[in-house]
């Protein structure tokens, strides 16, 4: 069976445990806390980052390429659309979130509020949870433009784009820092993938410390 | 004609500008100073990063996502491997480079030295001077380890990882940052891929206030 070494509130891993369960590829989970970085988990990446996922006899490390992978080799359920301006789209989308929204709004609210704690680094630096506080919801403004036009972020079909955007929010919801009444277009669309089959594992995350709150697993949020 | 929106020593820019040259897609190149986010920018690329691509009669962001799409509209020559497992392996290293070679060094020497003075952010800060100076060393041997085995980073071919290698590895050569006495084999594969055609514009860059260095576009460096 596929193994895929991640840890819980990681967005990158979120997104490939979403496409692999929408492809049905049945997958162990390994928490791996990869800041201890033992000598194991860097023969398996020298990268030193989660998700690595073992899969078809191979190892294999890095978030984009990992989805484009199984997109060439699972290709059923597709999470690419069909055309090339519409897979620009969905890959244009997937990067601003694994980009821009990581390095905004993640980075400065779920890193400082979660990751800090659990590798014993501190505080949180609230400058950087103000400013992620402040970003999240230019973001969210961003989405509910694209979602006034559109069924999906990136089209009329859902994609790696989605998976990019609900891997990240999910995190944060986790924590309580996604304002849901901000616009019933983006809570809708929420709701909708949330609902999926798919997203039961990630419902089901426990972090030790931070107990889970109610609205996170809740499918009328 | 295409149109990209740039700046010379952007390592994003740059591997786009190497993977156009490489197809032979003609492009204008516009100088974009993105950190002064002029509106006309800004309505180009919400996300206001460079690059941002002009092209059949599309705006385009995200080097990752403008690349697949060159790839899949303009196949010839190809940038990515032919096999899944190929394929991987390139995306797998575009992205190391992009995320974990651009976050260790080359905003720690590069953002540092030169764009911290042209937008008037103030002095480098030596301790991430000094941290990018160490990292580097460490990614040029594992790029060695790579080349012992292949001809190319990614494999037998030429791939969208040697240009994203090349693209950081050529702007920080602007400011002779790298090495290139410490492997035979990266040097090699350096001056292969510097000798291509498609290299020649990036070999032409000047930036003001930052005189190119005589080995910066000799062949024989
Ligand atoms: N580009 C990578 C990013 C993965 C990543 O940054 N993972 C974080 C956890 S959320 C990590 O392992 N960080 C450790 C490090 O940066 O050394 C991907 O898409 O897989
Ligand atoms: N993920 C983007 C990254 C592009 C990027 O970070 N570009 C830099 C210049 S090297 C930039 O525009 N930075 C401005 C900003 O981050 O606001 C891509 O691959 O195109």
């Amino acid at each position: 069976m596929a193994k895929l070494y991640h840890f819980p509130l990681s967005p990158f891993c979120r997104k490939v445990r979403l496409c692999l369960a929408e492809k049905r590829i049945e997958c162990e989970l390994v928490e791996e806390r990869y800041w201890e970085q033992d000598t194991d988990f860097l023969r398996r990446n020298p990268g030193a980052k989660v998700p690595v996922l073992r899969l078809d006899g191979k190892t294999m490390a890095e978030s984009g390429a990992i989805i484009e992978y199984l997109e060439e080799v699972y290709p059923d359920p597709p999470l690419l659309p069909r055309t090339p301006d519409e897979r620009y789209e969905a890959r244009r989308l997937a990067a601003w979130f694994d980009d821009k929204f990581h390095h905004e709004v993640t980075s400065k609210l779920l890193y400082e509020r979660v990751n800090k704690k659990v590798m014993g680094l501190g505080y949180p630096d609230s400058k950087n949870v103000k400013a992620g506080a402040q970003k999240i919801k230019y973001h969210l403004d961003y989405m509910a433009w694209l979602l006034d036009q559109r069924r999906w972020l990136a089209g009329d079909t859902m994609s790696i784009a989605d998976f990019a955007a609900a891997a990240h929010l999910s995190a944060l919801d986790y924590i309580s820092d996604v304002d849901w009444n901000r616009h019933a277009v983006v809570k809708d669309w929420y709701a909708k993938i949330k609902s999926r089959p798919a997203f039961r594992s990630i419902l089901a995350d426990q972090i030790p410390g931070f107990p889970q709150p109610a609205h996170y697993s809740d499918l009328d949020f």
